[in-house]
């Protein structure tokens, strides 16, 4: 990563282009190749997911161009490919359609609205350094919740799929209800189209892959035509729904008519009103996108030997959303899968995704008039077998296998999307996450221990055959002292005392201790207090320098005395016991 | 405490019974003493703060009496005074005046509904050993709490002190505005009384106790005249305003016609709708009296060699509050001062506080009807001189200065509660004190470490002249593994890792590690895998026990190997170095 000649100092700011200076020719077609391949993923995908979003198919493809050059030129990840994903597309139509109702234009703004307010909100975390306020949504509630949001996208597209008209305001149980009440406006043309569309993506994925590596195929180039499949099913689908006019003869839903080329660079969408409705909802779809987006960054980069900056991909995500909406687009994030392709295909720098977002440039301009007859079922089609594959019931018998809280929670978090929605469902698994670690921390480990024989070890008296002296009692404390375990381990130290019938010293063993908050100093201050009044000395051994620091200025430190403070429990009982 | 013949199995439920059962009649006749004490204390009080809550002056006296005798019974404290305190006084006040407006029955009711609501409440946390979610109140929090909830209950009474009319839903800013603009209201006569009982109990604290001392008074028996001041300034001060018809004369607010003894059982409060309204402020005075109780109850019984049980007296505080319903009465809590009343006055058990309940009764049947002359504004100077001392800008420097974050949330629950009222206050703090918490533990310390010497330990490279080697790398992690620091440390250890210039072997010392979540085990799986396909090999040491006993089945430790988990890092070293 670093270059013989590091080159003026602003281009560490754009690794983009230090990757080109020092890149060789054939790495750029490599490049060339690698974003060809991913623009013919993502130019389906991008389509399907504005419609998934409840927005015109054209803003998926707007949200393709101008954000991921944006993004290649300021993010830190080389490999990571940006453009509209499911899960935030299907957050959008959740925040949209209360706040837009029946009303199209309004819609589309709240769109806008959403892609700026979260790109500014990323932003704003990148500047107040806020970054860690991401990392509250733990793997196993991100989990629950794309599984959960997945199932959800894929139920919103059983409409679609079969013609029966459902509201698009219904939940999972009202889509459900829809369904069956209209079973009788089922179009057979449309069902054909759309799982007959799902049927050749699917056998497009590991069959295709099995069977044409069994002829003889190389693996990568098998996997190479697997890829283009949504693309060959959207154009072959277009040319029989045209041939048959499918829409004027059966009612098969279509895209209809594409506005030609891209939209010119537009703030208008800042004069609307509700800016405030769509806070929240812009923030969850910040937060999810950046933590979806770097967790994909992070993985690959590692795979070469590269760093991710979180700081830096705030800046970049925000950056690219804040464009997304003055081009016109939805918000935009990483997508695992496509930048798995990307990667796979050999992309080593961003130049992959400008050549991606040429190509959907290109299509845009050229060949969306082309797609009017193109039926609505087959794009859902392209969304179900899509998010499919981020429905995942292994991750959640993974953490309910290695804690039942975790797994808990991922359950409830998924579970939260199909009842309550998107929204919900996500803050019900952070907020109970959240309360589980704070109920782990609130409980710490407090060990009575003893001398291992002659040894300079000392342990626990409930696991190890240890010595120990009834005038002084050895208290090794296993967690953080802070407020929400202060008055437990209070209670704690106390009863150990007590029930050592108030020995002469007592010495806190502070290994385990990374912090101590006011709450800590003013249990270990009354306690010091109270064992000297009693007649005891209260001791510490094995304190942490950084808590050391902060301790050398209070009243605590001035009772004890640095005669009281030991290095190691066993220097503190050789001083003790003389 | 653990007698000879410990009696029947049943009668460990019921301390007094059981100390009562060993006790000596000198030591009961102390007990006798100490309750007479405290009920001189209590008596104006309980007067001044049901007034203080809005509430008729007797509904006081209601919750000194049966709630002070079930708590003696169940409670596991043997010297903490119950009844009513003032910073439940001025939450149930801040509850009701939106609750009930200008009905003063259904504002009794809802006095009725918010002790039972609390009673059950803390019930419930007993059932559902819930207990520990009061400890999310830290000490700088609560302390910031009580002093805003201090001042801002001085800024209440200032209208009763003056006479001047302040709106009762007024929040700090209304009352001092209400004070300018009525200050050709004020009644001097009010102000005399108002003024002169504070100054006499101001005057009854240090300066007599001085003054009696110095005159060769033994620091006991002048601290015990020091606390009839109250009550023989309620006697003076009644006979005075009703010699001179303060009330007819000068039109001097005072208390008014006192219902005669004390009101039978009644469950009528339960027919009463809105209980779903006042269950969030009930919470919060469940949680801030039980808070208050088990910090007083604990420091004393730890003065006195006995163990408080946690929650035993949820059970307690619960049932107290049930029954205070039931009796008629406000919400009520162990009081910081009465407490320490009762215990320098030599209570022993809880027998004292059953003597301070009868004398109560014995006022409510024999004395309240002589009270009806009685200005208000001296009730308004007792609870003024009561919560003065409540008011602790000293615990905020002593927090500022070892924790700045711990002193900003102190200082922010101050200024919320007089700026916002005091439920909002205490959720600024105790949201700002969590935020503040989870921001420590979200960025845990990483070290690489070598060797110190040719001993057995290892210590950080930056701090300590080490011995390290270019094919091993010794990582050690100072915190909890969990979500919301799993990001940061892969991104560290991944960063670490490629700045060692990938070497053959990682060493994770788990030392500080009492948990890894399944966030946390996520981390170290991918960088197992990760670090496998890149051909070198991770290893753990010093694991503790429980941590171990959790990864046992996991797909990490089958990747691991048992050879690659060491016990120290001093024989992972030896056993990778052969």
């Amino acid at each position: 990563m670093t270059g013989d000649n590091p080159g003026p100092g602003w281009l560490k700011h754009f690794p983009l282009l230090a990757d080109l200076r020092r890149s060789s020719g054939r790495a750029l077609a490599q490049d060339g190749v690698a974003g060809t391949i991913t623009a013919i993923l993502l130019i389906p995908q991008a389509l399907a997911y504005a419609l998934l979003a409840g927005l015109p198919p054209e803003v998926g493809l707007y949200a393709s161009v101008l954000p991921v050059i944006v993004y290649a030129l300021l993010g830190s990840s080389r490999v990571l490919a940006v453009g509209p994903v499911a899960v935030a597309a299907v957050m959008v139509s959740a925040a949209l359609i209360p706040y837009a109702g029946d009303d199209p234009a309004r819609y589309l703004t709240g769109a806008l609205i959403l892609s700026g307010l979260s790109g500014v909100i990323l932003l704003a975390m990148a500047a107040l350094k806020l970054g860690w306020l991401t990392h509250f949504i733990s793997h196993p509630v991100l989990s629950g919740f794309t599984t959960g949001a997945a199932l959800y996208i894929v139920a919103t597209q059983l409409s679609g799929l079969t013609g029966i008209p459902v509201p698009r305001d219904a939940g999972t149980d009202g889509i459900v209800a829809a369904l069956f009440g209209g079973r009788d406006r089922l179009n057979s043309e449309t069902l054909v189209f759309g799982i007959g569309a799902m049927v050749l993506l699917f056998a497009a994925r590991a069959p295709l892959l099995k069977l044409l590596t069994r002829l003889g195929m190389q693996r990568e180039t098998a996997g190479s035509i697997g890829r283009t499949a949504p693309l060959l099913l959207v154009i072959a689908c277009t040319v029989l729904s045209s041939v048959f006019d499918a829409h004027g003869r059966w009612g098969v839903a279509v895209v209809g008519e594409i506005p030609h080329g891209l939209p010119g660079l537009s703030l208008h969408f800042l004069a609307e009103d509700g800016w405030l409705q769509l806070l929240a909802p812009a923030a969850m779809i910040a937060i999810i996108g950046y933590v979806e987006s770097i967790s994909v960054a992070k993985a690959l980069a590692f795979r070469r030997q590269e760093k991710i900056d979180p700081d830096r991909e705030l800046l970049a995500l925000g950056s690219t959303n804040v464009i997304a909406a003055i081009a016109g687009a939805m918000p935009v994030a990483g997508g695992f899968a496509r930048s798995m392709v990307n990667y796979e295909a050999g992309a080593r720098t961003q130049l992959a995704a400008v050549v991606t977002a040429l190509w959907v440039a290109l299509a845009a301009l050229l060949f969306t008039g082309l797609l009017a007859p193109l039926p609505k079922a087959v794009l859902a089609a392209i969304i179900v077998v899509a998010v499919w594959q981020l429905v995942d019931f292994a991750s959640l018998r993974h953490s309910w296998r290695y804690d039942r809280g975790d797994g808990a929670a991922q359950a409830a978090t998924t579970v939260g999307v199909l009842v309550f929605g998107v929204e919900t469902g996500l803050m019900i698994g952070a907020g109970l996450s959240l309360l589980l670690f704070l109920y782990r921390t609130s409980r710490p480990h407090i060990a009575v221990i003893g001398q291992v024989g002659d040894s300079e070890h000392f342990r626990n008296v409930l696991r190890h055959d240890v010595r120990t002296w009834p005038e002084l009692l050895l208290l090794r404390i296993d967690e953080t002292l802070y407020f929400a375990n202060a008055p437990r381990v209070e209670s704690e130290l106390q009863a150990h005392i007590v029930e050592a019938k108030q020995p002469n010293d007592v010495v806190l063993v502070m290994s385990g201790v990374a912090y101590i908050d006011t709450s800590g100093l003013d249990v270990l201050e009354a306690l010091e207090m109270a064992l000297r009044q009693n007649g005891s000395r209260l001791h510490l051994a094995e304190v942490k320098g950084p808590v050391m620091d902060r301790l050398a200025g209070t009243d605590l430190l001035a009772a004890l005395g640095r005669g009281h403070v030991h290095l190691s429990v066993h220097e503190a009982v050789a001083a003790i016991r003389g």
